[in-house]
């Protein structure tokens, strides 16, 4: 274990969840109705507050003087450290709360596990977003419920998410030499161990929501940290193109 | 004062928060630095929030089963009771500051004296609002004197912002018959014996910002609310389209 893995480790932790914020900040003022309009913003604000802690850290443990605003703004898209699925666009309702799911299940057993990491900045960044990934994954879970055991058009926007997401979700456990390092070293938990535990939460909420997990879904091709979508690349050039256009300014 | 005088009130207070919350969370993912991002969107979700509350008294002051939603998404432009003011484009960061600045002084005052008011009901969210609207104002306030006392290129946007803006204040405190019944009635307080407390605390803040006011601003032609300007109704279509499409969904 080096300071280079626990580097990338903390991108990938800051990442997934600023793109997954930023991704979810996109619904602010475009909701079905107002009470879910402020509840997605407040997930999503809790998220890119999550990735400042990560990605402040991550520029501590690097060492170079880069805080988090320049992690966030001023890397470029091969440097980004995010799950593949959290950078897709946030479609309709339904793929949003299946996502939503999905991640936030992955999330909670994570944070679960890191709050006892041997590191203990890293264990008290968890422990904060712990607390705000049970009342997330609440959330997601009764949405889904009254999607997939709603009207017939819910239940097949919501299946339909579940089919197109699938996929995506290998590489949540797709571990690695970093990841397998920090977990010898005791800072990261086994994902080998998350993983069925994931599958127990998950299948249990879709059962609850009549919904079916695909069987037979062709893994994607590129299982890795690192490799991304065609979607990535917009998002970041909307999201970086204040801080760039005035680079160092102190507003 | 009638029924319709406060039904006409609690709009005014709802919209000017829901078209400002709606117009400040376009900065949400946009801002120039996360921490700076974090804070408007919170200051969003206060504004929208609030928005909510008012509209939904309304509704229920309307007594014909229209709840908030109802009220912030199957309404046209021209129902709608909001200051010009608060539906122009966010313009960049400075023009959004003073704008901020410039409603968080006047809300600041109207939370103040509404916290008085004969209705409990709009007295009890008043209160509610007036702890937000406090850190708001300071959170403007603090913004603007580094704007303005900041460096050149700062300074000249936020003065040209004060002097672009300086115009639509005067609709603040366009007391018409609605209002000056609720104050006769102890609901609503006095615009104007608002309006030069307004003008000592701004102007308080310009000086230390080293901005100043301008003088001899031509005032607008239609002072009076439910005139809009031609910004309102592309916010509007884009806010209310989800929810028009799906009209009924339960979701």
């Amino acid at each position: 274990m080096s300071n280079d893995d626990l580097f990338e480790y903390l991108l990938r932790l800051g990442d997934d969840r600023l793109v997954l914020g930023h991704r979810l900040s996109e619904w602010c003022g475009h909701g079905p109705i107002l009470e879910e309009d402020i509840a997605l913003a407040n997930i999503a604000l809790d998220l890119i507050g999550q990735a400042t802690l990560y990605l402040h850290f991550a520029g501590e443990v690097e060492g170079k003087g880069r805080n988090e605003d320049a992690l966030a703004y001023f890397r470029e898209e091969v440097e980004f450290r995010n799950l593949k699925m959290v950078e897709l666009p946030i479609g309709d309702f339904a793929f949003t709360i299946v996502r939503q799911l999905l991640f936030d299940a992955f999330s909670f057993l994570q944070m679960q596990e890191l709050q006892k990491s041997a590191n203990s900045e890293l264990a008290g960044i968890a422990s904060k977003g712990y607390k705000e990934v049970r009342y997330h994954l609440r959330h997601s879970s009764e949405w889904l419920q009254r999607l997939g055991d709603g009207t017939e058009e819910s239940h097949d926007r919501a299946q339909k998410a579940v089919d197109d997401l699938w996929r995506y979700t290998r590489e949540m456990f797709a571990a690695d030499e970093v990841e397998e390092r920090l977990h010898a070293a005791g800072i990261a938990p086994d994902l080998r161990m998350l993983e069925p535990q994931w599958r127990t939460m998950v299948a249990d909420v879709m059962q609850r929501s009549t919904l079916s997990i695909p069987s037979d879904v062709p893994p994607l091709e590129q299982d890795e940290r690192g490799r991304h979508t065609e979607y990535l690349g917009h998002m970041l050039s909307e999201m970086q193109i204040v801080a760039r256009s005035h680079p160092g300014a102190e507003w």
